[in-house]
């Protein structure tokens, strides 16, 4: 049977061999056959005459639909269901910490700091931790509940300065962010807008407030609630399972429900209960992108969490090799093929958000006052599916990952291992040491090249060309899985940015963890962009998402047009029917906000774009 | 060159002359091969690992994904769309009759009475009207915004009672309408909700929100502000076109826009600008629903409504008569294709909400508060448009319509021209002359036969068979432009209803006008069933949407089967390709809210259907 390549070989070998199990690999020879309406976005089933496509002798739509319209709808409709993703995300974060500001749950603020931080940048008033906490989220939640014609009111706080000046001169500073999805979703309904061009600016507002609530804002939030990243060694891949525990696999994207997790694993009670079921005790096993956030936070949570073990598409796998003995998820990316592998392996799951509710799962209504109770339930269902399931199910962990991933980089942490400013990397670059940054970032998918193979192979040949690489998303997952992420990945690097990495006992990519630390990446661009006193756009910085899959990472994408970065994409999204929407993404909005899209999918041809990107912006820094 | 039928003879002729215009008409037969995979909602393209088709071999998408997960997505996000379109109208009705009540603009209230006995049954609280008004919209306002863990206080007081109840044991009372279409969006994103169940359970929150706060409300909000609805006689159809004048041509939804051009257009400047440019004057030309709206409270704007000319898709033709100056817009229905036709008529279109931008469009802004200037744009382009291409263009309006058109239906009007209550019709019920009632409702498609073809053909049959029929929509359009909303038309209809109607002098079609109506539609059938002391379901009522066109029809139809109520459409939404969904929605769904969905579409075996559907509850009520 043949099944989908993998960048990661030990996976791959893995699911080769596993000839009962069907997962997403095995699936995809099965959908090679490929609807080229749909993929160039020139299909329109949003009415009942339809669904109509573009052909030669149809040009349009019943409606009188040209493709520039049936494009940008669709892509507006995708973009905007990618931001409430995300939105959804950040408006649970907030609920969270106004509760624990409000006194509603025990739970305390492992990253106070931040806190108080944030409340003097953003002019939170309170006189102690608790009322800031609550105020703060209030006035996120204020944000994102304003009406659209109302801007939102942190954005100027939020922003790096010039961007927020260039927004505000296009017209395209948002209102409030699930207004500006709704209103979206109506613009994109059949018979209501028409014009590519006013879709395109509302693609970016929704960009906008993605990148600044949806990614910074969940971000900062989480590590109010569950502490901090540090920068620190960890283990990563299968190989972070140990079998003698009740192994508890969370995927999502919302640390702050499944965190409730961490102190209540190691209680007294549940040591309890996983002893007299012959278990050592509790692990969380990491899988996507919270167990992404969690090994970013690894640092407050040492002792529960056994380690982040892939991203999206290694999932299936992981609950395959039957050490899984409960899982928990809260968002996506959960495959819905996960599903019948759990029935399989006779693992239980429980899903925490109904917006991500699993067909054959239970369901738990989360609210962090009833934190412990929701813990206790786990906990339960836990130890009792050890004992049922342990005895007939075959345990195959494949000798899988690194035991020296590098972890923990953040807007914070990085400035603060370079001693406190971007000074010295910014020196590096100029000297060519560095030549450039490449945000390597988003998901994956199995369709540019296989799982991970473009993310593993681009990023290997921007780093052999002195680009050191930051990655944020299931490009993590890949690029930690590989090992490029552990220091020794120092000797596939070019002469010049391999000396940088020894010098500096680190890897030559930096992981940054979750999807959400795109966010972070902003942060840090927008940082050393101050340092040097220019505008995002003149950074030789590049921003790829090659193995982009899902709506949210349109979305991101969008933030990366509208800071005005170059965005590559090994596949494009479905908008190539409409010549003009293309030409938009891929050209005419470099006028505007500086940003533009490149769609490439071989890699030799890809960083020489990027590198010809960097060289220029170089040049245009006189470097 | 072969063009798609319509039920409106006069049209049909007009379009097939026309041999130069281009309209949905003629691109009917080049859409003619259809999808299969998107009819069947079995194709997937949430994701780059997409497009995903179900097939024999392929019986899951790359991610796992079930034809039944897909589907449901599917359907859930084009409901969740749809609800999206009524809660933006009612969002933007209740903003106006806000700013109405702080004073802030001029415009008085025309239905004071209703919004005086509205504030009475919602406890609303103020000392005069404008503050009940600006506190009543205040609640509405509230309830859309509430997060969807809060549920809308309003629900209560604008239910039914016995449905209230119903929904509460189901657990389907909707929280904030605009939270719900959100996560309804976040939800059916990939890799999310997997769990078709859960997601037809939020296709029914949708429908109550819709129907509750898009459409009931929408209606009240507006009868307050532009005045209720009276019964009356009018003229329907390009017949009420007067080239004489500057005719401003409006489409779309949201009379609390374009209603601000009444009084303008009849002002004293105005009146001088006309005749400057050799006009009598000018003249608002309905079209879509804002039309039916419009003629809905023809009373409160007589000397400046030519009247209503037709449904969607004879909103092409209407601007090829070249009668039309200047075309408004404020939401769909307004073809794409108009466009093109407006080039070629030299018709300048301005829109008033950017959710319904049209390409080649002008856009002005629309705040209550500038009310004034800009009815004054549109006056001054009007006359311009006048001047410029009165002398290029032939004019050719057809003889078409009726001049004798009964309008203004509501769920007061009917009640007081029935004496005060629904005791009459419910003893011509009872005693057999009328067997029951059909709504015939929602949009018109060009598949469904053709234009308006279903709809008239099934509504002669349903009369014929002594049930009278209740229509709100497009289907208002289509019924009136053949006749079937005009005194004569008692002649069709079977021999106890041809009496009934004789009597009353009512034709046997009553016009309640625009699809926003569907919500009149329901509140008649509550009062009916509270006069009997029974259940929405246990009504001898079926409601039809035959052409349904949009995913706002889906919403609609959401509504019915919260309700309890039969449903028949005569081509099914695209969910065929689930045999679970199906199956739930054509059938176990009744278990739960009483409603269900037909899908049939031969006209005979309908009717056939929905006079079972009758003769049934009838002998459940003992008749």
């Amino acid at each position: 049977m043949s099944i989908c390549m993998s960048a990661d070989k030990i996976l791959y070998d893995f699911l080769t061999l596993k000839s009962d199990l069907e997962t997403s690999f095995n699936r995809v020879p099965d959908q090679a056959v490929k609807c080229g309406f749909g993929m160039q976005g020139v299909c329109c089933r949003l009415c009942a005459n339809g669904p109509c496509r573009i052909t030669p002798t149809s040009p349009r739509g019943v409606c009188g639909a040209s493709p520039d319209t049936m494009v940008a709808r669709n892509f507006l409709r995708a973009v905007a269901a990618g931001a409430a993703c995300y939105l959804h995300i950040v408006e649970n974060a907030a609920v969270n910490l106004r509760e624990i500001g409000r006194g509603n749950t025990d739970l305390p603020l492992k990253g106070a700091a931040l806190l108080l931080e944030m409340a003097e940048r953003l002019g939170v008033a309170g006189t102690d931790e608790k009322q800031k906490a609550a105020n703060l989220a209030d006035l996120v939640l204020a944000d994102l509940y304003r009406p659209r014609s109302e801007k939102m009111q942190l954005v100027k706080k939020l922003a790096y300065g010039p961007r927020y000046d260039k927004w505000q001169e296009l017209g395209i500073l948002p209102g409030g962010a699930k207004s500006e999805v709704f209103d979206a979703i109506v613009k994109s309904s059949t018979n209501l807008s028409s014009d590519p061009l006013d879709m395109l600016l509302h693609v970016l507002r929704l960009g906008i407030a993605t990148g600044l609530y949806g990614l910074a804002m969940t971000n900062r939030i989480n590590d109010m609630i569950w502490g901090e990243p540090e920068i620190r060694t960890a283990r990563a891949g299968f190989g972070v399972v140990d079998p003698d525990y009740i192994n508890i696999m969370v995927t999502g994207h919302q640390q702050s429900l499944v965190g409730i997790l961490q102190d209540a694993l190691l209680s007294p009670e549940a040591d309890t209960k996983a002893k007299a079921c012959g278990a050592k005790g509790y692990k969380i096993v990491g899988s996507t992108c919270v167990g992404q956030d969690m090994q970013l936070r690894g640092a407050h949570c040492a002792d529960v969490f056994a380690g982040h073990t892939g991203n999206n598409f290694t999932s299936e796998a992981l609950v395959a090799t039957g050490a899984i003995d409960l899982l928990v998820s809260e968002f996506n990316c959960t495959l819905p093929g996960i599903e019948t592998i759990c029935e399989q392996m006779q693992v239980p799951q429980f899903c925490l958000d109904d917006v991500a509710k699993k067909k054959n799962a239970g369901y738990l209504t989360f609210d962090i006052k009833d934190r412990h109770s929701i813990a206790g339930i786990i906990i339960q269902v836990g130890a009792e599916s050890f004992t049922a399931r342990r005895k007939h199910v075959t345990i195959t962990v494949p000798a899988h990952g690194y035991g020296d991933v590098l972890t923990g980089f953040s807007e914070k942490t990085l400035k603060s291992f370079l001693g406190g400013s971007y000074k010295p990397l910014i020196e590096l670059i100029a000297a060519g040491k560095i030549k450039g940054i490449a945000a390597v970032v988003g998901c994956s998918n199995l369709t540019a090249g296989g799982h991970d193979v473009f993310t593993v192979g681009m990023t290997r040949e921007l780093i052999k060309r002195d680009i050191i690489v930051l990655s944020a998303g299931c490009t993590s997952g890949a690029l930690e899985n590989v090992g490029l992420m552990s220091p020794s990945a120092a000797e596939q690097a070019g002469v010049n940015l391999k000396e940088v990495c020894l010098q500096l006992g680190i890897p030559p990519v930096l992981n940054f963890g979750p999807c959400l630390a795109i966010g972070r990446l902003e942060e840090t661009a927008a940082d050393i962009a101050a340092e040097l006193g220019v505008d995002l756009p003149q950074l030789p910085l590049v921003l790829s998402a090659p193995q982009w899959l899902e709506e949210q990472a349109l979305a991101d994408g969008a933030f990366g047009l509208a800071l005005g970065l170059t965005l590559h994409l090994a596949i494009p999204p479905f908008i190539t029917g409409s010549e003009m929407v293309t030409k938009v993404l891929t050209g005419d909005l470099e006028q505007l906000t500086g940003g533009r899209v490149i769609v490439d999918g071989d890699i030799i041809s890809t960083v020489n774009q990027l590198e010809a990107v960097i060289n220029a912006k170089r040049s245009g820094l006189g470097l």
